[in-house]
């Protein structure tokens, strides 16, 4: 967990999350652009710094998106609360991230709670709202946590060696506020003595794998090694790995999982060699308005994000993009791909590990009443 | 093929091959390491030269390393004819890539050709050794391209499209003198106006598809997309590709095959949408003496291949290599990966299309009998 013992010099001076609340009613948040080569916060003062850190990617993963879209309406509201600024912060955060449902929702559920407040009593109550949807975030993945807990210590009772888990993409706290979806139930085995280790897929074309989850991994005290995407296969087909962990960008009603590309090669790679394979994510991210994964778009984003990667030259110096293809040589870019639910071996849910089922999702739902606590809900 | 037209503007010059004699006794190669952001040859007047460009992996690909020793050769046969300087020769090139089994095979193949002779013939039979092993070369990719044509002709009268092939690593002309192999029959079918489209997955860690495979296809005139390696499940599922080819670096008595990382994830995907999958390799790489993949030792590499990427920055400037991961995050490396037979399709070799099984492995080494053009021949 982020208040574990770990490198990062941050960590001696308060517990990392990744967005809050100054003293000075600003908006801090780590800048994760900058990671993993520089550690900086930023303070976000205006809504225009809110949709800016949002639209630039400052903050990223669907549950932090959200949230720091209503910390931006608190901002928003300290400055104006007329009806007229409320409407105009919300459609700007919201245009951010136009694909990013989890905004949306986060954006429209606080502008409901702050619709029907006289103006004068908006600033308090937004920070407030924020507040509570930060509480409600750290306690989902808190109860991910739990949840998953017992798989990990049943892998680890048939081993004489740490746990040795398979994730992609970045489904850790830095998504979220703290714990995460998919790494969740690792850091809570870590802190209860579970010797555990994580391969971490570095995730082309954006290498959140190797940039952010390399980063939490390390900032948190678990072991972890760095693979090429291209790993997964022998890692599975060698025995290094006890089971797969990754989150979900959406789940259809059937159990279909939408999540960052590549997931679904590390699902057939699993399969092949019965390595259990086990989506966490919040009962939000189940949504039953989507019967299959056939049903899901997949968004395809800019070229350049293949053609390009980021880092830190080795001789020093700032960070940088550089691009890897030939000049001539177009690409595509898709963000994300549908993993068949009969490849996946349990849903690890806030309210408990069911089938990845339509059974199964209907019953999550089920166990979760008018919770509201994500946007496939409530658009339900 | 090379010379077909291409943006390149090296094309209306000359064919682009990667290794031959200069007018004035030098050897010049295309050198790899510059590709893709430049097109540099270089030439080589020693055996140091030569021993050098194979070290820094000017040239790479295990036919085009073993062609490039014999090149060397000449070089030092042409400065020093002795027993000695031979001998010393020989050794000296063979160890710049020790594991390269197809550099040690065509070295002592031309040691043998030339101790034979009296030291003032030397100079001119290692040219002619040399010459006769490019086209020999030549010819066994021509023959990998004759072989999987009707493959891909079979396809495209399925289709109103371009057939799309997907592909891993650099299996084309670049990794020998012309055609390549898993490449061939692609540019065999371009050449005969089928139409085709080849998806290039990016190939980490070290990017040969992105950087290599991309370029030469441009440089040839292939209409090819750059992936993400990631991408290979979304596109097979999406019903974007129709057939996978890849090469290999050795197959089994009984089919399984060890091919760059990342293959073995292709292999599922195109088995669990039941696309063809294709592996493309001269009978020089079959290897009767591993019974099967359990018993391919799987190399594994620096880490440093995976925490950084090398390409040239967007602001200008000449190719450095960025880290991608965090400074404390460890990585590993492996290079290859084993596919099991039952998961490809066929097994496309330079005597025609075999099932990619025990039999059909005997029956292409059958058919093949004394052509002794490969290492593991030799060896056996």
């Amino acid at each position: 967990m982020p208040d574990d013992q770990g490198p990062s010099p941050d960590r001696t001076r308060e517990p990392l999350r990744t967005i809050g609340f100054t003293d000075d009613a600003g908006v801090e948040v780590l800048d994760q652009t900058r990671l993993p080569h520089e550690v900086v916060r930023v303070t976000w003062r205006t809504v225009d710094d809110a949709a800016h850190g949002i639209a630039t990617m400052q903050v990223r993963g669907a549950p932090l998106i959200g949230l720091a879209g209503v910390h931006g309406l608190a901002l928003a509201m300290a400055a104006d609360p007329s009806d007229a600024h409320l409407a105009t912060s919300a459609h700007r955060l919201v245009a951010t991230r136009p694909t990013a449902v989890n905004l949306t929702w986060a954006v429209e559920r606080a502008v409901g709670a702050l619709l029907g407040l006289p103006p004068e009593k908006r600033a308090s109550a937004a920070r407030a709202v924020a507040g509570t949807m930060v509480a409600e975030d750290v306690a989902t993945c808190r109860a991910l946590a739990e949840a998953g807990l017992p798989l990990l210590a049943e892998l680890a009772a048939h081993h004489d060696r740490p746990v040795q888990v398979l994730t992609h993409c970045n489904a850790g706290w830095l998504a979220a506020v703290a714990w995460g979806t998919a790494l969740a139930p690792v850091y809570l085995a870590h802190e209860q003595g579970i010797p555990i280790h994580v391969w971490v897929s570095e995730t082309r074309p954006r290498n959140q794998g190797a940039s952010l989850t390399a980063w939490e991994l390390g900032a948190s005290g678990v072991p972890h090694t760095v693979v090429a995407d291209n790993a997964a296969g022998h890692l599975l087909a060698s025995g290094r790995v006890d089971c797969c962990s990754v989150g979900a960008d959406r789940v259809a009603a059937n159990g279909d999982v939408a999540n960052k590309i590549g997931t679904l090669l590390k699902a057939y790679a699993a399969a092949a060699h019965g390595v259990p394979f086990y989506v966490v994510a919040p009962v939000s991210t189940l949504d039953p308005d989507t019967p299959d994964g056939a049903a899901i778009p997949i968004e395809e984003r800019d070229a350049t994000e293949v053609t390009t990667v980021r880092g830190v030259p080795l001789g020093g110096g700032d960070p940088l993009a550089v691009r890897v293809t030939p000049a001539g040589s177009p690409a595509r870019n898709w963000g994300f791909d549908v993993t068949p639910a009969h490849h996946v071996t349990a849903l690890v849910t806030d309210v408990g590990v069911v089938a990845c089922t339509a059974a199964g999702v209907a019953e999550a739902l089920q166990r979760s009443p008018d919770r509201g606590t994500g946007p496939s809900r409530v658009r339900a």
